[in-house]
């Protein structure tokens, strides 16, 4: 008889445990009295082949006052949403945009204000994409156990998680995902309203809106933007918004203003050996290395291209 | 014979898998027509004796040019720490003292920056207090699994954690945890530099820090300071420091001048209530209800006191 998709996940999750608990315990002795590589080694140590370019394609710059938010979007998980924000990109829908909202731990968020400016009504209506196929992308699996799914791990260098019974995968709210906002009914989010995450990863929203990429360089900028006092962290008044410059698509801006970045590969043992650094630090500054990491904790390092 | 500690682990966290499962699978359903009260509700119709005021013996005031931020410490959790503290506190140790650290995503730090200042003698060692002894507090745990300790909960309002098996609680860095910057011997750490969380919980920190407190009210303060660009988040130049007017212990304060907060008991049924109302978001928005929270999206709610 085959096992039905809840014994496959109580005893993938149990065998995730004995296997983390087995690690802890091999943890557990004081650490080696010579520092074991940390990223910046591990990480300067990569093969060039470790690393790749952001997609120009589907990356956006934002500009903000303080400087340029970079994110990199991500087609095979949103097709459709990426092809509306594109088109909204395109079209100058942001130019003139604002940050409208900025809720503390939580999201920063942006739209045009302008009620004059309107969604075109071909781009105002869109099916949700909260997951996709898993075979869009390749999967890398972190081993650690995750309580918001059945596994969580990467997709192309973007934190990621997938119902293996269900063959679907989706992005999680780690900090710095991007998502499309939407009212109660699931197919208002067309993207013309965006957030970042910019507190502890609110993961209950997994499943609940389209994460459509990450942001690569520059979230600081809406982090450290003072807090709305309106309702759900909106600003109060108008005046109180931070105007979006604009937003461009990285492959329609001339080469000589575009900013070349890479991120490390997810599917790489570099990555692999970075997590492992992260998940159990053995630098002199830490007594106790913590023998597990969660999904949001593991970096996803990016570096301008050499 | 006798499970060992390793196989209570693996058996305790296999057994919380099963359960998380089959509650997940439970709530697989769509969401009933009706919703089910969520947080705001349950908090209007909370008995008074849901809630506790701060304690202000122990919880800190600290006055940034852009307002006061609120800390309560944990005495049980960190006695000596706290009371280390608090002997800065009242010589006035942190007046002039500055925000010198805003690391994105990470941690917000102060201490004093003026050379001339020095610690006293008698307080500038003190053995670590990364864990305490669990009689020394009630613990309320929380049902679902963590990654980072056997079982996690509260103590009297404050996320924590516990090993059954050695019979030692430890605050855990969640979003608002208030720990002790030290250097790489533990015995550094005597409070004269603290920090406050400002990003996604950085739980590997748990048992290498003693967390000594929350911050109750204004962490968006510190957390929306503009990030250093030196190493570690540390600004570049003295100037860009936010300076700290004072910190006081409360109860030193003119009563006219406190702020009166409650925090939610977290051995309530409300508070029961409230866990569950963010584990399974059944409002009109949410299309899926998460099954799970994670210790650090659990809210610990603040309300003025009536």
């Amino acid at each position: 008889m085959m096992p039905d998709r809840r014994d496959f996940r109580i005893w993938q999750c149990a065998l995730l445990c004995v296997a983390a608990q087995l690690a802890a315990a091999a943890d557990a002795p004081a650490p080696p009295a010579k520092p074991t590589p940390g990223m910046a080694e591990i990480l300067a140590a990569a093969p060039a082949t470790a690393w790749r370019p952001l997609a120009d394609e589907h990356t956006l710059y934002m500009q903000l006052p303080a400087g340029r938010v970079i994110i990199e979007l991500a087609p095979a998980l949103a097709p459709h949403t990426v092809a509306n924000i594109e088109a909204l990109v395109r079209m100058h829908y942001f130019d003139g945009a604002a940050v409208v909202r900025v809720q503390d731990n939580f999201v920063a968020q942006w739209s045009n204000p302008d009620p004059a400016r309107k969604v075109p009504a071909n781009l105002r209506q869109l099916a949700p994409e909260f997951t996709a196929p898993l075979t869009a992308a390749a999967f890398t699996p972190l081993p650690d156990s995750d309580g918001y799914a059945p596994q969580v791990g990467f997709i192309d260098s973007f934190a990621a998680a997938r119902d293996p019974a269900g063959a679907r995968a989706w992005l999680t709210h780690c900090y710095a995902a991007v998502g499309v906002g939407r009212d109660n009914d699931p197919a208002t989010g067309n993207g013309s309203e965006l957030y970042a995450v910019i507190g502890h990863a609110p993961r209950q929203l997994d499943r609940n809106v389209t994460v459509v990429g990450h942001v690569r360089q520059g979230i600081e900028l809406p982090a450290s933007l003072p807090r709305g006092t309106a309702a759900m962290g909106f600003y109060a008044k108008p005046a109180e918004n931070t105007t979006i410059t604009s937003i461009a698509v990285a492959a329609d801006v001339p080469a000589a203003d575009r900013t070349r970045l890479e991120v490390l590969r997810t599917d790489t043992p570099t990555f692999t050996a970075v997590v492992e650094a992260r998940r159990n630090r053995r630098d002199e500054w830490y007594q106790r290395p913590a023998g597990y990491i969660d999904l949001c904790s593991a970096p996803l390092p990016v570096r301008p291209a050499p």
